[in-house]
């Protein structure tokens, strides 16, 4: 998430109690989780796993539950519970407020922009030029279409990220890290009916110019699609990870968290895909590999009644 | 489901034009198919099969199509057609009122429980505190949801079980046998967006305390998830199953009707489930198996040419 | 698409500026698609490779980009790009007016049925008497339903085909074919929660009477479904197929495009039907194979140490 202006640190350490030290002076452009960070972000960090992970990222300002040795221009923020501190700085600057009209007066429609009847439009959001909403759609805050966009019947853009911090020490074991990313849609996209596309944690989740989906498609959170990609019906692809330009996917294939799908690569129908495919092939199974590898296994199965055969009874 | 108060069989018997012999002064308590019968509770059969499991169930009064022998205590409420009866009872004391108003004015709403926009809230709905309900859901007619529960857009509550009595003698070969079940979310529970929880037939659909579901699940009637469970994208559930504790379906899941996952197990993306599993454990493959057990299974397949090589060739 | 009344071929001519040559007094009863057409009908063909089949095919009228040979009393519409031609007709006589109130004017809704809160109606859709529509439902312009269909709440009758004419050379690779078919849902249907169901191309959508859909069911632009089948929740059907009366699908299977599945078949839960299956018989796996087989196959799996250990060890 950018603020709308930096925020001086000591303004931020005063509204999570956090000790400040380092680069007392400096401000922040924006808070980010670990996957996504950029210089001047704040980022948090609480287990000593991932100290040196967080400190030596791009962030430049680290909310973390120690005092420990950092670079020279960063700063610490120390608090004893990092993660609520993060939670705290979410609602302090994307508060929720939800809007009681379906179109926010704060949205931004831009011309000859079609929205059909019962749609709902959140706080924040922007939509482009001669972009047709189809009816019960729900668009939430902060989400960004370009233009010619066409978004069928009962989609959901913007959804919460299914992310959450997992204690089974709770009464309740997993807590939700709020999402305060976007999700933001490119020109000349098509998304089919019953989509749900969920907001980026505290970055974005990208839908590439010119891609299609079909209907009853699940997007991730941070997820990015490129360009120019095809997706049919009822397929899945969890958070934060990358479709290059041209991949098609066929009908319900699921797709893991954190990976990445090389460019015009082709992903058969059903298949699962958890692990990074390179570019340029084709693949079918689940787990999917390379599809003339697994017609090719799918034959030799089919022989070994034959295989059975010739070692029982010679 | 539960009456409001005890219904005398007497009344019981006119309503559906039925005879009624055994304990004739007695009042029922409830109606409920034979999955979920308690003591009180009319049921109903009319296959012969079906006459000792029912009259000896806990079911205290019995709609059937044949006199027959029965406990003492228990009353048969004898008439042509129990199926028709069973609908006859439903109608009667479940009639359907659709509002004509987004929301009813008998839905219980908590304090600081927040309504986006075109949210539909039913009959007798209630809704505890601190809730969110984005834009787009259907909460229908009956439907429970605790304290501190977030629905995100689009889903619906409550829909019909989908389970129908067949005879292919008919024009129309399914029936609907209707449902006067309820859907049940307990405190603290979070579900995705575009997902849809049937009601049960005659009991509860029940989601336990800080489960977590993901996007465009799919849980059937009757069935009961236990607390902190995690289900992510597309998981889709059949009807009158248990999902014990703490168990974790991965993404595009799908599992049987009937059976029961035990506490602490994981299934991992895209498996099938068909029968009971044991819980502790993690599962993998359609159909699912021990998760060990199937990776090993993946690698023997890859030598089958190998195999072939050694046999064909020496 | 059938026009309200025939279109003579000059005044086609003057609307997408081509040269008319052949049975230039004859009128047009309506456009279609390759796939769908029958005499009276325009169609379009832009590829040599496809002449052939399109001048020899029903249709009466090709729009053509080439002056070829053709059959006496046929007719040609020479453009340099029939593709635009055709879009030029549908929005010439499909225009899409969208409209402004939740349900439109022009459509026509039958007696005793119920239309619950929230629900969308299109332009000229006719539902019949007795139906349900539960809250949140999207029926688009120029559907029908037949009597006592009930469809469940956030389910999407009408959305567009996802059917492209593809170009990498182009910066954004798809171009939409617009959608001018319809959604015909025929008598005593049911409809689950959260479906989607896209309308034909050119031509119909048909779900047949009494058949019975679940929740989450995606079906495809042209497919045409028989009478009382049977599909549970997640089940996805690409476009342009045929399933004949009976089928049952279980859950979460996916039926590829163009194919057909035959009467009284059976597909068990998530198989992947990607070639015509023939009817009465069962079918598991993902390629659906016969059910028994796919048990086989499973069982010589388990087999293979077995196998090895003979093989290696004698």
């Amino acid at each position: 998430m950018r603020f709308n202006q930096p925020i001086p640190l000591n303004e931020i350490a005063t509204i999570i109690g956090a000790r400040l030290i380092g680069n007392t002076q400096a401000s922040a452009t924006g808070i980010n989780e670990i996957h996504k960070v950029e210089v001047g972000d704040l980022v948090f960090v609480d287990h000593p796993k991932y100290y040196d992970k967080c400190i030596n990222s791009a962030a430049s300002f680290i909310i973390i539950n120690k005092e420990t040795d950092f670079p020279e221009g960063k700063a610490l923020l120390i608090t004893d519970d990092p993660f609520e501190a993060y939670q705290t700085l979410v609602k302090h600057f994307r508060p929720f407020n939800p809007s009681t009209k379906p179109i926010a007066d704060t949205a931004e429609i831009g011309s000859d922009t079609v929205i059909m009847p019962n749609v709902v439009i959140g706080n924040h959001v922007k939509i482009g030029s001669r972009c047709i909403i189809h009816p019960n759609v729900t668009i939430l805050d902060y989400c960004v279409l370009g233009d010619d966009v066409v978004i069928q019947a009962g989609t959901v853009i913007g959804s919460d990220a299914f992310y959450y911090n997992k204690k089974t020490n709770r009464d309740v074991h997993y807590k939700k890290m709020l999402s305060c990313g976007r999700v933001v849609i490119e020109d000349a996209v098509e998304i089919g009916a019953g989509c749900t596309i969920d907001r980026g944690v505290t970055h974005d989740t990208v839908i590439g110019k010119g891609s299609r989906l079909d209907n009853m498609i699940h997007i991730g959170h941070d997820t990015v699609i490129g360009k120019n990609c095809l997706l049919a019906a009822q397929v899945g692809i969890a958070g934060a990870t990358t479709l290059e330009d041209n991949v098609i996917l066929w009908g319900q294939v699921g797709v893991s968290k954190t990976l990445t799908i090389g460019k015009d690569a082709v992903v058969m129908a059903q298949s699962g895909v958890g692990t990074t495919l390179p570019g340029g092939k084709a693949y079918f199974g689940s787990p999917a590999i390379d599809a003339g590898e697994k017609k090719k296994e799918l034959v030799w199965i089919k022989r070994i009644p034959l295989l059975w055969e010739k070692v029982v009874n010679r």
